[in-house]
This record gives C-alpha cells, sequence and structure tokens, in this order.
C-alpha cells in the first residue's frame, strides 16, 4: 500500500496548482489553505493514496462545497463543517469510508477532502470527477458513466444537515440539493454519492490532486526564480497561450446559488488591438476572440495574472488585472458525445458546436 | 388497549369535518377519500388509538402533505407516497412507530395518516398538531412547546426523497423543507419530526379525528334530513356565525409552496349592504367587515356552502357561490402569548393584536 504523506509544502502548491485548474471557480483556495495550515500546525498529517490502489468494495467519499463562489469568499471556512457532511453520510449510509477524495480538483474544492482527512483521520485519494471545477451536480465523468446520483449530504456552519436521498436522476439531484444550497445562503459543505473503489478506478479522473501540485509547485518555483510563471505551467501541462491582455470590464452577478457574468479584456503585445470577452458560471465557459468563440468547455480556460502566474477567480477578477488567457486539455472522458452532452457549450446555454483549442 | 376500527362510513364523515376544520386549507380531501374507499373495498381496515394510551416511550409519526393545496387538486394522490415518507422516517432513525397521527386534522391531510396507516398496519393515533390547518412548519401545538423540529423526510410520486435531519430552529425547518417542496413541484409528502408518547400527550391537541367525524356526521345527517348543516355543525363546536352571502371575487396567485389571495363577499340577509373581505395565505387568516378585522387565526374562519354546509377551500372558492362563514375556537395552546407568536395576526404579516371572536 502506497501511502505518500503531504507535505505542508505540497499544500501551498495545491493551492496555487488547483486555483488554476478551478478555470475562475471552485472557490479560492485561500481560505482552505489556512486552515490546513493551522490544522499542520496542531500536528494533524494528511496521507494521499492512488485511485489504483483501492479494492473494488471500499467505499469513498467525495466531497465539495457547493454555491456561489463570492459567498465561499465572505462566509468563513470550518475546516470540521466538511468532515461533518462526511460523518453524515457515515450514519446514514452505514459505510466507512476507505478515504475521502474531491469532486473537483479546482479552487479550494481541492482542499476540501484534506480537512476531512485532518479531521476524520482517513488518507485522500488522489482523483477527482471533473479534473477541473464545474458549477452543476451531473457535469461530472461519474454522472457520465451513468453512475448512481444519490445520497448527498449538505451540512453548513450554522448546524442545518440535509440529505437527499433518492432522485431519479443527476440533474434532479442538481435540482434539489440546489435549492437546499441557495436556502443556506448559497454556500454548504457536500458529501456526494459515496464510490466504490470500482468506480472510482474506471470513472475517477486518476492523479489530479499530485497535477495540481506539480502545476502549482512549478509556479512558486518560477516566482522564487523570477522565471516567466506562464512558461513554467506550460512545461509540465500540454497547454496554449490564448491572449494576453487588461481587465477592462466585469458584470457579475449572484442568482441561484450561481456566480454568472462576463469580463471583457484589452489586448496587448500580440493582441494589441484584439478584444477578448470570457462568459462563466461559477468557471469560465466560453471566451470570444472578437466576437469568434475560440475556446470553450470542456477545455480549460484559465486566466492567470501575467506576473505572478496564480489564477484569477470569477468572483475576485476586477479592473486594470494585467493577465494571460491559456487553455489546458480536458480529460477524455468528456470528449465523448455524452460527455459533451453533460459539460459542453450546449449545457451551459450555447447554441455553439464544440471545437477543441487542441484540435488537430 | 382500547383501539377502535374506523368505519367507511367514519371517512366519510372525517372527510366532510376535515374539511371545514381545514379554514380553507390542509388540501381537499376528495382525492384521500377516494384512496381510502379503494383500500377498504380492498379489505384494508384503520384502527383509531387514543393518544392517551400511548406510552411514555412509543415513538408515534406525524404525517402531512406539504405545499400549495391547488398544486394537490391537480397532482393525484397516491397513498403509497405519503407510507414511503414514514418508511423513510423508520430507516433514517431506525424506530418503530407505535401509531401515525397528522400533522393538521384540516382537510385532506386528516386522511393522510389513514393512508399510511393502511399500507403499514399501524393504528391512526387520534390526535394532530394544529387542530385544523395552517401553512408553515412552525404554527404547530408542538413548536409552541419547544419541541425537537427535525428530523423531516420529504418524498414525491417521482422517486424523489430528501431529509432535513438538523436545523437550529422551527424557522430554519421551514425554510429548507419549503424550498424542497418548491421544488418538487410545490407538492410534498412528509413525515415530521418523530414524537414520543409522552410528548403526544402533553402537546398534542387530542381526539380531534373524532371531533372531525362528529362534525362532518353532523353535516351529514343534516344533509339527509334537511335540516340547516349550518346549525347542525354549531350544535356539535360552540361556534359563531359571522355572515352570510356570496362570492363576489377572487384573487389567487401561488408563490413559494403558499396559495396566496383574498376573496370578497357581498351579504344577503341581515349582512345586506355589508362587505366582507377573507384574505388567505392556504388557510383563510383575516376576516374583514367593512374593513374592520372581525376574525383571525388562530380562531377558526370557515367558509361554507349555505345549502350543503360543506367546505369551500381557497383553492376552489368562486365566483357565485353561497356561503356562511362561521367562526370555531382555537386549542387554547395557541392562545397564550407564545401561541400567538407563532399563529396570532402578526405570524402572517399583519399588524394588528388579536381579538377572538369567543372573547367575552
Amino acid at each position: 500500500m502506497t501511502l505518500r504523506e503531504i507535505t505542508a509544502d505540497d499544500i501551498e502548491s495545491l493551492a496555487v496548482g488547483a486555483w488554476i485548474l478551478g478555470t475562475g471557480g471552485g472557490g479560492s483556495p485561500y481560505l482552505g489553505l489556512l486552515n490546513m495550515r493551522r490544522l499542520y500546525a496542531e500536528g494533524h498529517r494528511v496521507r494521499l493514496m492512488p485511485a489504483v490502489e483501492l479494492a473494488d468494495d471500499d467505499w469513498v467519499a467525495a466531497v465539495s462545497n457547493m454555491g456561489a463562489p463570492l459567498v465561499g469568499q465572505e462566509r468563513l471556512t470550518d475546516s470540521r463543517t466538511i468532515a461533518r457532511a462526511v460523518a453524515l453520510m457515515e450514519a446514514h449510509t452505514g459505510y466507512r469510508f476507505r478515504g475521502i477524495m474531491a469532486l473537483e480538483i479546482g479552487g479550494g474544492n481541492s482542499i476540501q477532502p484534506l480537512m476531512a482527512a485532518a479531521h476524520l483521520k482517513r488518507p485522500v485519494i488522489d482523483a477527482d470527477m471533473m479534473g477541473r471545477a464545474y458549477p452543476e451536480a451531473q457535469m461530472t465523468s461519474v454522472a457520465v458513466g451513468d453512475l448512481k446520483p444519490c445520497p448527498l449530504t449538505t451540512v453548513d456552519v450554522r448546524g442545518l444537515e440535509a440529505i437527499v436521498d433518492k432522485v431519479p436522476s443527476w440533474k434532479w439531484m442538481e435540482r434539489v440539493s440546489r435549492k437546499i444550497c441557495v436556502e443556506y445562503g448559497s454556500i454548504a459543505s457536500t458529501c456526494k454519492a459515496p464510490r466504490t473503489g470500482r468506480e472510482v478506478k474506471r470513472w475517477g479522473i486518476h492523479s489530479t490532486t499530485t497535477k495540481a501540485i506539480l502545476i502549482g509547485g512549478a509556479v512558486r518555483e518560477a516566482q522564487r526564480t523570477h522565471c516567466d510563471p506562464i512558461a513554467a505551467i506550460l512545461a509540465v501541462e500540454p497547454g496554449k497561450v490564448l491572449y494576453r491582455g487588461k481587465v477592462r470590464d466585469v458584470e457579475r452577478r449572484t442568482t441561484e446559488g450561481f456566480l454568472r457574468g462576463r469580463t471583457q479584456l484589452e489586448g496587448s503585445g500580440d493582441w494589441r488591438g484584439v478584444a477578448m470577452r470570457i462568459e462563466f458560471q461559477n468557471e469560465w465557459i466560453v471566451a470570444w476572440l472578437d466576437g469568434e468563440p475560440i475556446a470553450m468547455s470542456p477545455d480549460l480556460i484559465c486566466v492567470l495574472d501575467s506576473v505572478s502566474g496564480e489564477a484569477i477567480g470569477t468572483e475576485t477578477i476586477r479592473y486594470g488585472q494585467r493577465v494571460a488567457v491559456i487553455a489546458l486539455p480536458p480529460p477524455p472522458v468528456f470528449l465523448t458525445p455524452k460527455g459533451l452532452a453533460h459539460v459542453g457549450p450546449r449545457a451551459f446555454g450555447y447554441d455553439i458546436d464544440f471545437k477543441s483549442v487542441f484540435a488537430a
């Protein structure tokens, strides 16, 4: 059994890398990072377990904070909340979880399993179900795989606890759990439908915690050595630079548990005189260059600070920031017709065919 | 142990009497009645158990359909749905219920415990928590008594099942469960927080199933013998006639899981030339005579067909109906300052002091 201890330095890198993979969403990792620094200072340690090491009949908890990232910034994170979501699921199902994995490796949700794991003394499984962040419950590899969508537990810091025990479809899980989340104040800590080891091995997106640590580590190393952090990212991930420029405008509204809006960018360097617009629903969904869609979900669109290389979230992007926009390749599971039905541009209400930045 | 079998004729009377006690809400008993006729035709029988016969440590399920009465009319009742809400609560808590009681004796919700009892082969406990119908979760004797508000199960005919497991207050239970109910389509079958026998004996409103059967029986007897059904009701309950007249106008809208609106009446006989307006939130809440509030919650305001004596619901009242408006006395638990805080006119947003129709 290969269980590697996640170091305090790994967590610093994870916070940077997962914020990039968050494609604007998943919530800022900062509050989660502060929690983990404190838990490590108190002596907690978390171990990382490769998904392939799971037994077929192990049970795995998949966790995330659900809601509007802007609210997640405003309501402070208590690391015990996500642990309560997992404990409630164990009480409800009678399962004992072998480990805890992220629903999405993007943003603060990459740190949620570490917080739960520290309190519950279980390993973190090195996998997630999105390979990035997505806003809705049916936008996962396990939904594409038609695995069971329920039950799901939701808790909040006030002591609210609700369980969505049965639903006829993933879309119904999204509908009911979203309404609960909105009533909690547009943020809820959730434990998703428990997965067997067999399911995680078949449908999980593997090694994404490791990938986030690697990307974050590359950025931090570039910062230390005063190298170009964007180039450092592209050295460890096969991505493409889409644009460089400055934020000219942001429109943003929190509705029905989501953060929606768009940002307008003004080009610099090779892109002088060329305008980019990026629309978001929690995450960056479609990027338009002079009115033409040039990048879209499921390709990862990442808006980065062009000096530090750190990600800029949809809830914090603001006028005047200097940015580089890059695309990273998506997990293959989302490139099938079924995958695109779940997370392609039409799943977000755009009447355009998916065309990958990485198409030959 | 005194367990009386509820006869098929009792159920016919219960449907009539509970619709009157529903004060316009609780949903029409008609679809529940059809279900019970069929269950009795198939050989099911339900027994009635006085609350005082409960042991202190018995567990009792309290059930109701939650939502907008208008939707309850449109989506047909399946008697198994409410039984599933109870079964889900037993699975969640591990309790075995001694019996099943109504949350509210008003309207169709008086029949819900009978349907669950028939499928689950348990007695109906002769008590409820409102002594009428009320629209919100905190408008009960057990909420006035500060008993525990959770857990609560919600199910629907599609197979949706959700559990509100913990809440810090009754008002939070109302908020979260209402949102779930609205997402189900503004109707959900619910099993409320399990109650102990001790709690039902102390805080339940006793013998209300029997009372509804008695009132309904009096109306049906008056119909058979061509006597005045209003007088027949007042012979078994110490009520007062408030008004007689005709429906001149109805405004009605289904919002946030409630049916809200008002009706305008035109007087006849002693009330010729005098206008009555009654405002409702699922139930009739405040009656105004020429602009003066003359009856209000928690007093029961019942709008009845002046010929048949049968109740008219807020979702079915329509232009031209000839009506008698009567008031019936409320359970004493709602007349305390705490009781009035839960169900007095201010609890419905009216800035008026409660004055009872029955005040000396």
